[in-house]
């Protein structure tokens, strides 16, 4: 199956100039939304893990079916505020003003080999806090998982020293 | 295995008097959250429906990948301003205030089968209005389930009239 074709594409959001890749055309086709998990996970196969790790929101519609579907477990990344137990947070960078996400601060034992998924692969910026938030908890980054990248941003540069994955391919 | 010692009870969190229940470490278990989705896929045996539907952001957690377990497409509803393409909205009360949720205007067809999930069953006003939405696109609502219900809240009531399912009951 052509999964691009899936994924709808609308222009100027969520500001002008931006080719926004909707995935939920994608998720929204059973059949593509099971090629796509299965995709991801033939990836992956030979990379050996504990956890799933994924950010808020998009990232739980890749991360969770996942982690389910490889009987892993997984943990959620989320804005301040909405995790109920004691957590720990990293502040980045955006283009404009900061973001802030946290993690349980018991998510993740010291040791444990993590899996990084989300939706897409951009600028990096998310990614790369999740990372950050991984290893202050003591987690090792196996790798990064991504259904989609945009190439011509410089995600896998602002991710080098890291293995990226991505199944679907942007070049505009 | 016993599902429910692997939710951690949060006292206090949102608010003072509220036990939270904390799904976060039944979902970082690998062998427990697989179970759970399986419990949710059991007690859907027999139940027909082209779609699955649910809120942001827990119920992704749920919804997802129960989705792609069954093959069935998974459509996102979310807060104002994340969906990039056209959308209906329904408000509803809260405690205190209001709460609008989104959805995409296509992602549902008329006469489509649509199964609502999400985490949790507490007083039924999200999922109340997921309703709403999936009815206001000409969808039928063949049920809700849940992975948790709060019995000793009005939920169900707020439901009545839709089938619900829920695999883990809690009394207090």
């Amino acid at each position: 199956m052509d999964l691009k074709s899936k994924i709808r594409v609308v222009e100027d959001f969520p500001s002008a100039g931006i080719s926004f890749k909707d995935v939920t055309t994608l998720l929204s086709d059973g059949e593509a939304y099971f090629e796509a998990i299965e995709g991801c996970s033939k990836m992956l196969e030979g990379v050996t893990f504990d956890l799933i790790v994924g950010p808020e929101a998009r990232g739980f519609l890749i991360g969770a079916p996942l982690a389910v579907k490889l009987k892993k477990g997984f943990v959620p990344i989320r804005k301040p505020g909405k995790l109920p137990y004691e957590t720990i947070q990293h502040a980045y960078e955006l283009e404009y003003g900061t973001d802030v996400l946290e993690i349980h601060k018991d998510a993740i034992k010291p040791g444990d080999r993590v899996l990084i998924a989300d939706d897409l692969l951009a600028t990096g910026g998310t990614a790369k806090a999740v990372c950050e938030l991984v290893e202050k908890l003591g987690g090792t980054v196996v790798g990064l998982a991504f259904l989609m990248e945009l190439d011509f941003l410089p995600g896998r540069e602002v991710l080098s020293g890291y293995e990226v994955w991505s199944t679907i391919h942007y070049t505009s």
